[in-house]
């Protein structure tokens, strides 16, 4: 007997797919497609990654911690490398979850580097990472950070606007040298998950119209400047993606201006830069992009559109970051305070806070995110309820999953992971209510190597000038 | 001649009265009931706040700013003790912006403190902050956070669960002493500008149900504990209310639990705290709450209803946040790249990047918040144009103003400010992109006090563990 549940006629189909799931005992897996690769749950309910149990860390690093899987995402950038071939043509777009490790990581696996803003270039060299294999993005790069990439010789600029074009061009003449570049282009596709939608004009910041002959008209301003040379196009298409459609389309429409650019400029640039975007599975619901079809299928759409634009195919760069870091990471928190709340006459929704929140996570706050979430210090055996769980903000939208069906033996003191939080969490974390971030440990052949300390208030008022 | 502009016929009413009110040569205004109290313009164009120019604090601490006026931020203060009668009554809700500058001048005007977590406890404290004036508040309160309140001896501790009050209870007791609690009640009132909905439960976090039982069980429960003293039921409506009703609404129902509590249970608890939610005007065209009518209004309410209920009326205590911090502050950021952006072929939408963004402000891109901008370094003259205003980051959501009609003569290294971004940005600014948090300075009688110096990239690398 149920006492108090939700009542069943309130819930959505999703709902009564995770029901059934989780009537099924399934609570206690942990979806391959959405965990770490490492991850595996023990006889006695206890979660590991990389052989370290989840507990373990947590008793040691203390609640809310993020454990990030050094193999799984290793094996992510390989996984990319093969399916597009050279690993200078896999950018990892460091936006998503930059550290000094993850650069080293990304640096040794022989990926190229997205940055997009002076500190992600600073950090990356910190790392090490060769200012070469760095490609530099951004939609209002001021002039110092133009002059810092010029110095330090990175690999291309991505042009984001004709006053870039014009500032960058005086940059490296003043400095002496010759950029490389590329130009973003809006190629007039949205894609998102298993969507596309084609439009001739696109109601955003970044890039160069293609329709309006912006992004030609920059092509020949930069074919005509002394220090800049031009090596590519880029574009891209959206976030979550899980087909090869929208990429295509993009790339056929780019690949157009790419042979204009070969026609009636002379110049064979070398290089078609389809961004990121590749779609992962944040619940046990969703199926990853397939990375190594949706290669495959793009690469032979870019062949057979320059084969009929009678030009050489360029080669293909592709921008991943969450699709490399997402899975990689989990997120451990504490359970606090349970507390069954009446929705109606009839129906209860269980809140379960944990000791972190919208500053740690704020993608389902301003996304509208779900994740996929498990009981990692035990084995569940409750009846299902429906849930919410919330995090330890002083703010009622301070939410991680919104609606899901848990087991309802869940308690305080019950450690709960949320999985694919390597991407946009820690980066886009916050000190909202004065919460310190989150301490960062990477975990590899049953070793815990700690990347970033925990936040304390010393840190936080360290900046205060008093 | 507009060349090119967003066609009229794409425009809601909200663009046209904006576009009539900058035709009107507007643009140059500082609506007043919007910008810092002591914000003025220039003959020369230039804004001062306090007396001294933005574009000298710009030059000095670079940008993005935030530049707090100190007697607009006092004044918001004098404002709501004025309107409710004491100041002990008046809790600054923390959350919204909290540093160890404002802690003393929340203390220095005689108002108690709001905080939401241990942080925001050991801020206050540092700042000197007497612990008899603070409030805790919390839904997911951990045992050391609630031992540290008894022990540094804080005024109240809110009761969000009965969980909580057990803890409460026991840690007390540990440490040899009664704590004064105020229990928070889920009135089943949810306010938002000028509409309120009432319910009889509400599906969020906080509190406890008045009409399932919940918060008088937890009241009784209260009265037969050895270390808990309750003084007082707490309620919160809302954010951005601008009219009495959802606060009356929501008095009444808890004045009868107040009263119920009064005949049951024999105790006078003596408060009722109505939490925060005081709108300010973020726009020309709102109009910020009434802070005098909304008390006069409310107090007299509350008044009656308990001479209905045969009560004597209890202290109303409030607990504004933004109201007091929101309009104090604005943000300088400088002008980047400027680019025209086909959204149709007949219409074009002008982006005008400045050098922050969601970071340090993701109002916006959260909450769909809409902003007041005015460049504060020259007049401007131009030709009203379909604007928006977007951030830096490598994100398209990166927006500030969604949606603006500027003057079209606005260029790189003009300098914009946004108003009224005193509460939820400092407080919740990130460091996507790695981008480092702004500066932060007071302004008061012509002299400017650094408050928070800017992040470094040093600041973001120092909690990395190599």
């Amino acid at each position: 007997m149920l006492d108090p549940v939700l009542n069943t006629a309130n819930l959505s189909r999703d709902d009564l797919l995770r029901m059934r799931h989780n009537e099924a005992g399934c609570f206690n897996d942990l979806p391959a497609h959405v965990w770490p690769r490492s991850a595996q749950r023990l006889d006695d309910g206890t979660v590991t990654i990389a052989g370290v149990p989840l507990p373990d860390i947590a008793a040691e690093y203390g609640t809310p911690v993020m454990v990030v899987d050094e193999d799984d995402f290793r094996s992510r950038c390989r996984d990319m490398v093969r399916a597009y071939g050279k690993p200078e043509n896999v950018h990892y777009a460091s936006k998503a979850f930059l550290t000094t490790h993850i650069a080293r990581w990304v640096n040794e696996e022989g990926l190229s580097l997205d940055v997009a803003s002076e500190n992600e270039l600073l950090i990356a060299l910190h790392a090490g990472f060769p200012a070469e294999r760095i490609t530099v993005h951004g939609n209002n790069k001021p002039d110092s950070f133009l002059r810092r990439c010029v110095r330090e010789g990175v690999g291309e600029v991505v042009i984001d606007s004709h006053q870039e074009l014009e500032e960058l061009e005086r940059i490296a003449g003043e400095e002496g040298t010759v950029q490389e570049v590329f130009i973003r282009v809006k190629p007039g596709v949205e894609a998102h998950t298993h969507e596309f939608i084609a439009t001739s004009h696109e109601d955003q910041k970044f890039g160069l119209s293609l329709v309006s002959g912006s992004a030609y008209r920059a092509a020949v301003a930069a074919s005509e400047a002394d220090n800049i040379q031009l090596t590519g196009l880029h574009c891209h298409v959206g976030s979550q993606v899980f087909d090869a459609e929208g990429f295509k389309l993009a790339a056929a429409r780019v690949l157009g201006l790419y042979a204009q650019i070969y026609r009636e400029l002379g110049l064979e640039l070398g290089y078609l830069d389809l961004g990121g975007g590749y779609g992962i599975a944040y619940t046990n619901e969703e199926q990853p992009l397939a990375v190594d079809d949706v290669a495959k299928d793009l690469l032979k759409a870019v062949a057979e559109k320059a084969d009929e634009l009678g030009i050489t195919p360029p080669e293909v760069i592709v921008e991943p970051g969450r699709a490399i870091a997402g899975p990689a990471a989990v997120t451990v928190y504490s359970v606090g305070t349970v507390k069954d709340v009446h929705v109606t006459d009839e129906a209860t929704r269980r809140y379960i806070a944990v000791d972190g929140g919208m500053s740690d996570n704020i993608r389902t706050a301003l996304y509208g995110a779900d994740y996929d979430a498990r009981v990692v210090n035990r084995l569940t055996d409750g009846t299902p309820q429906a849930t919410r769980m919330v995090g330890a903000h002083c703010e009622s939208g301070d939410i991680l999953i919104n609606n899901a069906l848990w087991p309802d033996d869940i308690a305080s003191g019950d450690l709960i992971a949320l999985a694919a939080t390597g991407a946009y969490c820690y980066s886009m974390a916050s000190n909202y209510n004065c919460f310190g971030r989150p301490a960062v440990v990477s975990v590899k052949d049953g070793v815990v190597t700690p990347m970033v300390r925990r936040e304390t208030v010393e840190d936080i008022l360290a900046r205060e000038v008093l």
